[in-house]
């Protein structure tokens, strides 16, 4: 078959496709990232191109105008290559990771800092999962001469009872031990239960107790974070980010499912483990740690998210009674899973409860300490899916509602993740309905990123340029209102004011998409409150989780009825939950114990299954919601007249 | 670096070779056997090969005849390559395993197979290392979608407590489970300790409980043995032996060890595997079985053997306090050690004693039976090392001692193994001392083999052709004792009615070896005994197991001395105990776990720290020993006059 050249711009990146492949395909094969959020199924219009040189057939749809066709703007996943060709990937089809390694999670964070480690002592300190040993054994001699593991083993029963050794301690042992005179650290994987045996994973050669560390992951469906932790202090010695590179394999759960039932559940494993691997690198250099000292892994990630990366088939997630492989998972050897670590190493990886409500889920319950608590607590995650958390140390209700990808930028004309150039923040002059715009970095826009989103239309609303059905008030005198190929847009940046040589608008089905989304989060916490007998008012603290819910405003994210109206003060922002539940659970194997539990009293209700969701989710698509008595403060609010600005 | 092609006759191999390296490393490289019993060190003298084409400067010892000199004999260790060649090896080096293959064991073989199930009866009956459980387990649905191996753990845990998947069935169960409507047969690793995590290791559709096969490994320092057994009935489907490739790299475990510290470890291991593995196909291809099927593998073999296997360092098991890396050790993967079967096989190894006292001779201990029987038992595994246990229900004590391989033919001139065309039977007509031999297979004679070595000395100490200090009687008028270069010798067979076109002699020296080795075993059972305060009287049993103890006659070992005299009833010839321990393992998880408690309960003597072994050893060295008195049937039938044959 034949091959033609491809190189992709800016990277200056040739690589060799065979005829008749996408040029989508040809680029994900090559770990070029272009967005495409259908999985490359042609609907989405999020993977254009441009093509500089050579011959396409292609590439052209509904999704492009003229003037993109003009521009030699193609869709990837419409072109089939038969031709060497020079191919420009556009600057909003780049995906920029130096976002996520900014503190971005300041707020209020501090306080929950100091929740931690009353959660640490509250459950007996610091009890690692691999515990390090330092032992001096008497040498053999002509009258004791055991073997050299059956002396290890003896040395240590007084105190930690039956232990198992590894081969690899096995091989190792006879030369350590005499080099060392048998002075040397036994790491330990202590088992959660007592009755279980220790594993004896590595000796070394002297005392290296005070080097142990673990490593937390969040692995979300967008983005990957991780930690490294000096697990005899909690102290974070590097943190870093990225985005998951799966997404060049569909945007959401549910296409990265489809992906991977078309044979592509190796290539998610392999590719989310290039990331994770190549986190770990970084961070391993930036702690200046050994990797030696690397006892434990912790991940913590949604349901779909392990599937994927264990290989585990998703298959009937996503299919009624959508019932997942697995979600309470033994502990693993980091290597036997891909992660690039020593071979001692252990992986331990959160539970969930549900196809829906994941291990990411859990720990973030388990990071805000919840379960230890007497207040009642309402606990969302707020992203592409958000996850809803109901109770206290006595009892758990959980559900999950599909919000759709509004919040990261999916379905709505200029989306785009919270990234360099993306409008965070806004005003609008309610006399001229002129706009003020701020975007993350301070550059010329690209996009509207989810926090952005919920601030713009709140805005507008207030000043009553949408109505609560989420429609423009056409009879405005401004030239930032207009229609646009039968759709009613607004226009937030002038095509000469951007970096994409392009009006940046909102329109009416960027505000209707997000008004789904808002519904489907608040009707979810509503429906679930109902379901256990409950009103916000009997709620003692609301937690919020997920990178993009550390960006909300929560004045704005109540005023377009995505929260309730709630004390501010009962709200608390932990930022990614899943992260700090991993680094929680490195730190004491108690909590380790108490995930189980926790997993265990959780009552998952399925919404899709439940009565009242429906009518809660169709009351709730409106500003703020059909029935405005529920936002009081709102109602008084939007009664008062309007000021001029002067 | 020039290199050169060697041709291997008979093989008609040809390979590769590196200029300046020795033709025997080649040919090792190249997995082609030429015997050496000294790891290619130059001094046994067994590596004789004939350069029939080529130039070699070297390959001339004392070990080499102007004969063999001139038919152009070379040892293959001494040639360094500096030509093309054609080398032959010739027939005496060649290994033959086809004898492995015939069912040697006969002999009382019946009673000890009654007696297994007997073991087995006490013990339980058929308690399954790995268990296959069949079950129907009721589908999702929307009120009851927990995750599939959820679903599977809880319906399984009234009957096995809780469980815990491997990666492997987290990966297959959703497929597995929906096509076969959920009916599946569980494969599941029982722990030998109750508390301990039952494993679930395989899912497999249908009903599969009826086929469930283990493999049973004898892993000897020479030879190599396995079985498949049908785990339901204790049925062997299948038996094959080899021998052990390591004979390449030095016959006894002293010159393996000294291999592997040479940096031959991985080459060791990787060549009994390779044996392993090849009997393993062969056998599976004989059973007629699904590989699918085997869920266990039971492996017994010295602590050298072990440690070869593992790749567990055994540097110190050779030099004093002589300790081992382990001798208890923990389940593994089958190929987590390189065993090719499923990965969800489990591979257990005996464990053993001391450096000297492996699992072999616990595998023996439990085979026979002997840790359940009131009767006192003394075991002894003849081989080039011997084991000795006595005991009973109660108490054990264990010793080994280094017999030299005169047994497998190693130090007799024209010694070999057992195999087709070595001397195995042997009388002398005490008029003409003419000979009378018979050979394995009926052919012309090429050796010597261990028994009939016993069977000669015996033979001619009776005739008086040799007196207790193992000295020809210089007196006798016959041709066939004679002086070869100072050594007086006995021609058992002249050249020309040989394979090997050369006088097959019995020297001095040959006797010499051989009452050292029948020296060390007796006196180290007598050794044993007076240390544990007994003596022969008080034996119940006397347990003879090794292939090679299969082969002796036992009258004639207690003519030599090599074994005390004690009514023949009372002894029983085991064969391999090795396997027959390993088979009776993979069919009764108690007996597993009995085999630690005897492990623990043996008393290890190091003999060569026990101060009356040296006098007990030269007090032995003679034929039968120094004593006569401890001989007294002997002593009577020797005071007959001589019987004159017509």
């Amino acid at each position: 078959m034949k091959k033609y050249k491809i190189l992709f711009q800016p990277y200056n990146k040739e690589i060799e496709a065979k005829e008749g492949t996408t040029l989508i395909r040809a680029a994900m094969e090559s770990q070029i990232h272009i967005n495409a959020s259908c999985g490359g199924e042609g609907v989405c219009g999020k993977c254009r191109v441009i093509i500089e040189k050579g011959k396409v057939d292609d590439g052209i749809s509904e999704q492009l105008d003229a003037e993109d066709i003009n521009k030699g703007i193609r869709l990837a996943c419409r072109i089939k290559i038969k031709d060497k060709l020079c191919v420009r990937i556009p600057i909003e089809s780049e995906i920029d990771a130096k976002i996520l390694n900014t503190d971005f999670g300041k707020r209020k964070n501090a306080k929950i800092k100091e929740e931690n480690f009353e959660i640490l002592k509250k459950r007996g300190g610091f009890i690692k999962p691999v515990e390090k040993k330092y032992v001096e054994i008497p040498p053999p001699n002509a009258q004791d001469n055991i073997p050299d593991i059956s002396r290890l083993i003896n040395h240590l029963k007084t105190e930690y009872g039956e232990t198992e050794p590894e081969l690899s301690v096995l091989k190792e042992a006879p030369d350590i031990l005499r080099e060392t005179d048998f002075k040397v650290t036994v790491s330990m994987i202590k088992p959660v239960r007592k009755k279980r045996k220790t594993k004896i994973v590595k000796i070394q050669p002297g005392n290296t107790e005070s080097e142990n560390y673990g490593i937390a992951i969040d692995i979300g469906t967008t983005t990957i974070y991780l930690q490294i932790i000096d697990l005899n202090t909690g102290n974070v010695l590097a943190q870093y980010g990225d985005f998951n590179r799966q997404i060049s394999y569909g945007e959401d759960v549910i296409s990265r499912i489809v992906f991977a039932e078309k044979g592509g559940l190796n290539k998610l494993s392999e590719v989310v483990l290039a990331t994770i691997n190549k986190l770990i690198k970084k961070a391993i250099k930036k702690a200046n740690i050994s990797e030696e000292n690397i006892t434990v892994v912790t991940i913590a990630g949604n349901t779909v998210m392990t599937h994927l990366l264990l290989q585990l088939n998703p298959r009937y997630i996503r299919r009624s009674p959508y019932v997942p492989a697995a979600t309470i998972l033994p502990p693993f050897k980091a290597t036997q899973i891909g992660i690039e670590l020593k071979d001692y190493t252990t992986a331990l990886i959160y539970p969930g409860v549900s196809s829906y409500v994941g291990g990411d889920i859990i720990a973030g319950v388990m990071g805000a300490g919840m379960y230890l608590a007497e207040e009642l607590t309402l606990f969302i995650d707020i992203g592409t899916n958000a996850e809803i958390v109901i109770g206290n140390k006595e009892w758990f209700a959980c559900a999950a509602c599909s919000a759709g990808p509004a919040f990261e930028g999916g379905g709505i004309k200029f989306g785009m993740r919270a990234a360099k150039g993306a409008i965070e923040n806004f005003s609008v002059n309610p006399a001229t309905f002129e706009p003020m715009i701020l975007t993350i970095g301070d550059v010329k826009p690209k996009g509207i990123c989810g926090s952005g989103l919920i601030t713009i239309i709140a805005e507008m609303f207030l000043a009553k340029i949408i109505n609560g059905r989420g429609k423009f008030d056409k009879t405005l005198n401004t030239k930032r209102i207009r229609e646009n190929n039968g759709i009613h847009e607004y226009v937030l940046a002038w095509a000469d004011q951007t970096q994409i040589n392009k009006d940046i608008t909102l329109t009416e089905i960027d505000i209707e998409n997000l008004i789904r989304a808002k519904g489907a989060i608040y009707s979810g916490a509503m429906t679930l409150l109902n379901e256990v007998g409950l009103s916000v008012s009997d709620l003692d603290r609301i937690i919020i989780a997920g990178g993009f819910g550390s960006f909300i405003d929560l004045e704005k994210a109540t005023i377009i009825g995505l929260l309730p109206e709630i004390d501010t003060e009962k709200v608390t922002f932990i930022g990614n939950g899943s992260l700090l539940g991993a680094k929680i659970c490195s730190l004491n194997n108690n909590i380790r114990k108490d995930v189980v539990k926790v997993t265990k009293m959780m009552t998952n209700f399925e919404l899709s299954e439940t009565v009242s969701y429906m009518d809660n989710y169709t009351a709730a698509l409106f500003l703020p919601h059909t029935d405005i008595n529920l936002f009081p403060n709102l109602k008084k609010k939007m009664a008062k007249p309007k000021k001029k600005q002067t």
